[in-house]
């Protein structure tokens, strides 16, 4: 065939072939490339340019799976949940209802609304998927230190003195921080903490004003410690406060601001006690911020502020 | 145009553009649907039927992408590291270098080899990386309780059950499981766990062999509980109880097997005590295991069994 022989409408259908095929052919590619996982030996510089995803993608689509499956608006399926017969995790279901997915509702079931389950909080965070979501390594901070040789994050700690400074609820700039398991280990590291030698003879008498959280009684009790002990109610202290000069020194006082369970915003009885203040629900969601905290200790729950009351963590700043 | 007038190369030509331009409309149209997020609200069961990914995207890539980058072998990138100027998190470097790429030695530095840090354990973590990930939602379980109403999550249980099974170092099957915030955590538990009340006016007295992990003795100081004291070392209480029958229901005995530093397979030494065996380093990159542990209250510690320490992560099976 000599090219001089061909028509003007062959020529443009060869061009748009041509296109056509270089097109095919760099979809192809890209597709191929895309959806391989990269080569990595100890996952080295070398890997991952951009857009593709090796090592995280099968946990990747195992999290969005889970996520996906419903349990008929009655309970939730957890990628480390109790795996079934087909070897994938289940539906687990909320009290009064049952089955393989949540559908059926128990007979004659009572609902125990005794619980300070933050669960309220769920819809925010599965709004938010893209922005709360997380994907750890294998290999993620197995130092015990946490960050250049710090025992605790320091980013952490900068996000939290952020979130303070946004919201305007505690001045948190000047204060050391201390993160703990949960605000209970803090309540008691803080009893631990502001109470006196046992060699000096002496022991700290622990109060709060009722109704109180009952923790408070109970992790003193529970440590049963020469350096500290219970005493009830602040009640007896407040009267003599008030009458004479009373030596208070030894006193450690439990505040809750506002307080569980009546709602009260508090502010120490017991004058010279040294105070430990759980703002726990201190934030605009739970109640009006008249002025930012700013006591010498103070006790904060991401239980409460987020609702992720099963990872246990609290802080405290002094 | 009449179809009869049309040569077979021409006919050949339009048949394959036709199909070329159908499999270019195929593989852009898979490009997009998998590259946009799957439409979800509240992420019902509608998104995610299979490859394609959404809410985790994100996070997977900036996962990978910190996992690739370079820190000159000296050095670490976190997710959760220290931002900086451009606003990504930078290299955390080893002891004795430093540089945005930790490839500068630092003069005259001495590194302080006393540490428990089980880093030696990351390569493993980074060559398993696909079978180690994982992919946290923002709310992952977010209640107080783990599994299905119980406070401890009943799959891991199942997990370490499993494990020990396998490697044949712990008779795990008939025990019951605590779980702790790392295992000193357990100990100081067990410690109160195994004491008499105090209001029985006696005191156990907590004993190790020598040389013994620092924290036995530290922990018990510090509680400074009315219901146990630190005795020290064990070498009076053997002598004893070999001589005669002392009643040594009171003692509480920490035996650690193998033991740190000296690596020796120990025994209670204590006749009548109660043991708390530590066998954090009872697995077979530490020691050889003649037969599965089967002790009354036995202690374990994921710090040293994987290496990841600050996951704080231990059990105890009594």
């Amino acid at each position: 065939m000599e090219p001089a022989s061909r028509t003007p409408g062959v020529l443009g259908l060869q061009v748009l072939l041509c296109s056509s095929l270089l097109l095919n052919a760099l979809l192809v590619a890209h597709h191929f490339l895309s959806a391989l996982p990269a080569p990595s030996e100890l996952l080295g510089a070398t890997s991952n340019g951009g857009g593709s995803l090796s090592w995280s993608l099968q946990a990747a689509r195992d999290a969005e799976s889970v996520a996906a499956t419903g349990c008929s608006g009655h309970g939730r399926v957890f990628l480390d949940g109790i795996v079934g017969e087909d070897g994938r995790p289940g539906c687990e279901c909320n009290t009064c209802f049952q089955g393989p997915d949540c559908s059926v509702r128990t007979a004659n079931c009572t609902v125990d609304a005794d619980s300070g389950d933050p669960m309220f909080l769920e819809p925010y965070w599965m709004r938010h998927a893209e922005a709360s979501a997380v994907v750890f390594s294998g290999w993620h901070r197995m130092s015990y230190r946490a960050t250049d040789g710090v025992f605790q994050s320091v980013e952490l700690e900068r996000s939290i003195k952020q979130l303070h400074r946004a919201v305007g609820n505690a001045v948190a700039d000047d204060k050391h921080m201390v993160f703990g398991t949960g605000s209970v280990q803090l309540l008691s590291a803080l009893v631990y903490a502001l109470s006196p030698d046992s060699n000096s003879g002496s022991s700290a008498g622990v109060v709060a004003t009722a109704p109180y959280y009952a923790a408070y009684k109970s992790s003193t009790v529970l440590f049963d410690s020469r350096e500290n002990h219970w005493e009830g109610n602040t009640a007896a202290w407040a009267n003599a406060s008030a009458g004479n000069a009373t030596r208070n020194e030894d006193i450690i006082e439990f505040v809750t601001s506002p307080n569980n369970p009546d709602a009260q915003l508090r502010k120490p009885v017991v004058g010279g006690a040294s105070a430990i203040v759980d703002h726990a629900y201190y934030w605009p969601h739970f109640t009006h911020i008249p002025e930012p905290a700013d006591e010498d200790v103070m006790i904060f729950t991401v239980s409460k502020l987020s609702g992720h009351a099963s990872s246990r963590f609290g802080y405290s700043q002094t």
